[in-house]
C-alpha cells in the first residue's frame, strides 16, 4: 500500500484506445499523453505555513482530468503510477 | 460533467467568423485566438493558506474576456474546451 | 459591459496627436506607445489570501497615467482597450 | 497635478552640472545617471495582504538619494520626471 | 549519530538489484537512481514564519518513496545517505 | 546628513592596505573588494505586511563584516559608501 | 569576536585528511570540499515578518553537516571561516 504525502494524489493513469492514423497503428511515442485517471490513493492534505490542514477534495475512486506533463512518474510494484499534487488536478469527471 | 478544481473555469470558447483577407479564407492557424467565451462550470474557490475560501465571482453561464493564451486545452467528450483559473479571466461581459 | 475582475480597470487609452519628424508623418509602430489615458471601468478590488478585499483607489472617468507595457490590449465591439491591473497604475491626473 | 498611487513617489531628479573631461564636454548619454532628486508628489502608501496601510517615510520637498536604474521615466506637462517605489529610496539628505 | 534540522529526513536508499541487458552488467552510471529508501533519522519539523512548528508524518524505520534527483548525497561514517525534505517524500510504502 | 530608510545600513568601507605582489603594486581593479566597515548611519528597520516593525540589530559605529558584492556604491559629499540591507551584514565584530 | 545576525551561523571547516591517488597527493582544488565543521558563533535567530524570533537549534561547539557549496567564505584575523545560514545545515552528528 502507497499513502502520498501532503496533497499528493496517486493516480492509475487510464489506457487511451490504440489510434491510428489512415491505417497506421501509432507507437506509443508519438501519441499524445492522455490526461485522465482514477484517484488510487490520497493524501491528508496540505499543511500551511500557520498550521492549517487543506482538506482534500478528490478521494479515493474518482474519475480526474489533470494538467498535461504534471506529476511525476512512479513504478509500484510493477505498475506504472503518476503522483500529482492535488492542485494539478483540473477537475474531477462526474 | 466535469467539477472544476479550486478557482478554476471551464469555459466553452467562442467561436471567432471566418476572417477574409482580399477574398482568401485564412486557415485557423493564421488567425489569432478568440479571447471571449462562456462559463460551463466552476470550482468552488481557492483556499489560501489560512484556510480562508474565496468566493467566485464568475458564474455558469457568464460570457467572460480571458487573457490570451492563457489556461489549458481539454477535450472532453469529443468537445474542446479551455480551463483557466478565475485570476485569468479579465472581464465579465453583461 | 464590461465588469473587470479584480484589480483590474479598463482604460481608454489616450490617442497622440500625430507626430512629424521634418515634415514626415511618422507611421504609430514608430511612436511611443502612450502612457495616459481614461479609466472606463474598474473592478471590485483584488481578495487578498485572508479574504481581505482591497478597496481599489482610481474610480471611473480618472484620468491616469500608466506603466508603459503594462497590461493586455482587448478588442470590444470594435473599439481598442487597455485592461491593466490597478498596481499597474502609476498616478491620477487631477 | 500628479496623485501618486501605492507607495510610488515622483522625484524630480538633479541635473548633474556639466562634466568636461579634458575640455571635452560629455553629450549626457556618456554620463552616469543622477541619483538624487527632489520628492514632488508622494502616495498614500502600500496597502498589504491584511488590509494594513504602511505610512510614507518621505514627504513632498526631502531631497532623496535613490537606487541607480530604479523607476520608471514620465513625462508630464512637458518635464521629465521619475517615478521610483519608496522601497527603492535608498536613503533621505537632510 | 545524525540529528536532521527543520524537516530533513535522512534515508538509507535501497539497493537495486543487478540489472542485466542480453547479459551485460550495467556499470551503476548506467541505472536509474533508486526510488525507495528507509528513514534512517528525522528532524524535528520545519518552524514556520510565524513560530508554529509543524510536525513530521514520516518516522523512523518507515519505508518511503521519494521524489527522483531531489535531495542531497551525504557520506557518514564511510555509508552514503541521502537528505532529502519531508516535502521530497511522495508516499510512505505501507 | 544621510537617514537610510528601511532596513538600510550606510557604510565606510574599510580600506585594505596596498598589497604588492612581487614587488609589484596592485591596481584597486584586481584587488579584492574589502569586506568590513564601519557602520556610518541605521534606517528605522523594516516595516512588514503586517505592519510590524523589526528592530535594527546593528548601530553607528559598528564594526561589520558584510556578503562580498552586496549593496549599492554611493557617492556622498565627494566620499564613497556602500549601502546595504540589513539582512546583507553577516556578523558585527565586536 | 564575531557575532552572526539573523539565523546566520559562523564554521570552522574540518580539515580533510590528504587524499593521494596513486602516490599522487592531489593539490587542494582537485579534492571536494568538505561538509563537515565546528559552529563558532551562533546569531540570535531569524526574525520573521510577525516579529517572531525564530531561535536556534544549533549552538557554538556542536559537529554539524553542511550543504555542499552553500554560505559564504569569510576570512577573519587570519583564518578562513564558512557562515551559513542554519538553514543549510544538514544535521548536527551528536
Amino acid at each position: 500500500m502507497l499513502k502520498p504525502l501532503g496533497n499528493r494524489v496517486i493516480i492509475e493513469v487510464a489506457k487511451e484506445e490504440e489510434q491510428t492514423v489512415g491505417g497506421l497503428v501509432l507507437p506509443s511515442s508519438a501519441k499524445e499523453k492522455s490526461q485522465t485517471g482514477t484517484v488510487i490513493a490520497i493524501g491528508d492534505g496540505r499543511v500551511t505555513d500557520n498550521g492549517t490542514k487543506i482538506d482534500m477534495v478528490v478521494k479515493e475512486g474518482d474519475s480526474v482530468l489533470f494538467e498535461k506533463y504534471s506529476g511525476t512518474d512512479i513504478k509500484y510494484e510493477g505498475k506504472d503510477y503518476l503522483v500529482v499534487k492535488e492542485t494539478d488536478i483540473v477537475a474531477i469527471i462526474g
